[in-house]
């Protein structure tokens, strides 16, 4: 039989409703001869309630006990799916992590998934088991213990089954209905895409387009799985929603493909650092070690011996950065006279394969900003995006700008 | 290093604050130098949202998937219990069922435990962990399935950890400071128990005083774990609560200890059953199967090759026997006209190992519920209590006359 994965979100398992709406879209896949794999997240609102809690018990947690917590909610899912299946008839069973098991690297909280055996699931497709729900998010680690993928994980626990298993695809519902230029909150005129490269959305994910999860993407690419986004809320046709694929299955893009923005990027500053060869190492390494994700870095030219480092990381782990830069000052690895944190940024981007062949990108997304006199504190490139950190306050403003800038409300 | 057992159950580990109150009282037994290991129960209200749900999508559910979903709560406390001791700098970490391995029968919901192997927390208490937080209520089937044991199975799980640990003393923390003559909420005059014999706390917990689990009762009997139950809301002393302890331990007590009550007992009635040798088996076989916990058993005299079967049973347990032994009429194992449910009864017990020798006790109980009005609709005895079957809405007045007729609110 041809497998086929399909993903539900927090939002498309929301309630006992909602469930049996996934549910039955399950059937309608079973009915056209597949064996299923449906990969669930928690009920949504339940991992922040857990996430809170752990939170407010240990604000530096042992994140061991974090995914001994989190992983939780995922679980009750896996198993209401499995139930609701087998109440239409569909034989079905839940899997936690462990179970399959998902084997993963022992990095709590932001664990690789390493292996996925499919003797066990095989071997229950093989005695007539049409569908088996994965509780998603979750894996277990060589020391036996449950870890979790990181925020967003289920999407990259789908795409790893789609490729463990050789599935014909791997369709993603959620509660939008495909990839758009931008979050049509923000923008009326954002344009839902049809197709969309790995790299864009990779690049897209990444910038906090909070559609698919980057590794799900990353990983999507590396093992050439189709990855279809779609909404859990309407009804589909099979060529609903939107096709991540590869860029030579895209005839025609824009040059830009998207405006990105993330709200949760914090910008930190080390004052006066004592500069030296390897002071980066020095300062980026136990950040690094701590599990802080940086993204942005910018060092300012040395004066005297002492220079003025800047990055950006997630607002949830400044208190983790600071720690972990502390520290290092005490170890005397390194040395700075401040560290200053201003949280009150937004980081937006535009993407786009296309840009690799045309010049002025940059230009026309500087001067838009400009004249709307939004400053720019600072400014990373990649090969097929322009990113920049700017006052959150003007953040949705900078996004319809770029949007109408770079006519993305215009099918290409 | 001795060890000590410590259950808290829903209520003691209800929100954050509970939690720290439960983790302190821990605190208090690691500095005066045990290891111990902590049971939880999922916090208030978490197991029957669950319950909820799996009931509202599968009425005649999968066990293994109840389950699945099931102990998902009694995770999330034994990893926020372990993250705060954490806190308190008590080295500690969360076990979950599957992971000390509790291994139990397949018996999905109502698991009995088979075997807990100490190797792997033992290990953790030589490396210098001081506690080990277990997940009660759970374990894992021989088919590496999550299973459970039961509601109040983390009383179970407690005893049993007592057993498998040589611990000194298993003390269930619960939110009342011991054990009764009957329910305060009920009669006023209801005195706490310093001391109670397994044998009456086992009729007690059988007939729905919910101190403590039957099986976890049974269990501490057959190991000789000292049990002792205490509240979570006070400051304890040594000799808090009830001990629960063999009957030589016991110098005095009165003819009857406790009135015991149960609201969710139901009467079924079996109209008119082809009578021949064996229809008892016929009958409570496929009730046993089918899991339905079957009490009191009453059978008229048999008239013309019929009779009338009389059974009490939870009345949560009344659809699935009532499924059981329409398939087995359907089978054509047995043949009844009619099986009548009364949902509207409720069961008091007398309960007293001073019964043994002292005669009069069914003859004062039958006086004093006669003088009330009340009418007793079956009757079961025991060595050691005395259970009658009455109308639902006499069940308050017949505890209270109880208690004043058998003048428990003396102590011996």
């Amino acid at each position: 039989m041809p497998v086929l994965v399909m993903k539900f979100g927090g939002t498309s398992v929301a309630n006992l409703d909602r469930i049996r709406r996934a549910a039955k879209r399950v059937g309608v896949e079973v009915a056209k001869g597949y064996d299923v794999i449906v990969i669930v997240s928690a009920m949504s609102g339940k991992t922040n309630e857990l996430v809170g809690w752990v939170n407010e018990t240990s604000p530096l947690y042992d994140a061991r006990e974090y995914d001994a917590v989190v992983s939780s909610g995922e679980n009750v899912t896996a198993g209401l799916m499995a139930l609701t299946l087998q109440e239409m008839d569909v034989p079905a069973r839940s899997w936690q992590g462990w179970q399959v098991p998902v084997k993963t690297t022992a990095a709590h909280s932001a664990a690789r998934i390493e292996e996925i055996p499919s003797e066990n699931i095989n071997a229950k497709f093989a005695q007539g088991m049409k569908v088996a729900v994965v509780a998603g998010f979750q894996g277990l680690s060589p020391e036996g213990r449950i870890t979790t993928l990181g925020r967003g994980g289920s999407d990259t626990t789908a795409v790893a089954f789609a490729a463990a298993f050789d599935a014909e695809r791997c369709d993603i519902y959620t509660d939008v209905d495909g990839v758009y230029t931008t979050d049509p909150r923000i923008a009326s005129k954002a344009r839902k895409l049809d197709k969309i490269a790995f790299e864009e959305m990779l690049e897209l994910a990444s910038l906090g387009a909070k559609v698919l999860q980057t590794r799900s993407v990353e990983l999507a690419m590396r093992y050439n799985v189709k990855l279809r986004v779609l909404s859990s809320f309407e009804e589909q046709s099979d060529d609903a929603g939107t096709l991540v694929c590869a860029e030579e299955e895209i005839m025609e893009s824009n040059v830009v493909s998207g405006i990105a923005y993330s709200r949760d990027e914090a910008k930190m500053t080390l004052i006066s650092v004592a500069d030296r060869p390897g002071i980066a190492a020095a300062i980026f390494g136990p950040l690094s070690e701590a599990g802080v994700n940086v993204d942005m870095i910018i060092q300012n030219i040395a004066e005297e011996g002492r220079t003025d480092m800047t990055f950006s990381c997630p607002t949830d782990q400044v208190a983790r950065a600071e720690k972990a830069l502390q520290d290092a000052q005490d170890r005397g690895e390194i040395n700075y006279h401040d560290l200053v944190a201003d949280t009150d940024v937004a980081k937006v981007s535009a993407v786009g394969i296309g840009m690799r062949s045309q010049s002025g990108v940059a230009a026309l997304m500087f001067k838009t900003l400009s004249n709307e006199g939004v400053n720019i504190k600072v400014i990373a490139t990649s090969e097929i995006k322009i990113s920049v950190l700017i006052d959150r306050k003007y953040m949705e403003l900078a996004v319809q700008a770029l949007h109408d800038a770079f006519e993305l409300h215009k099918a290409a």
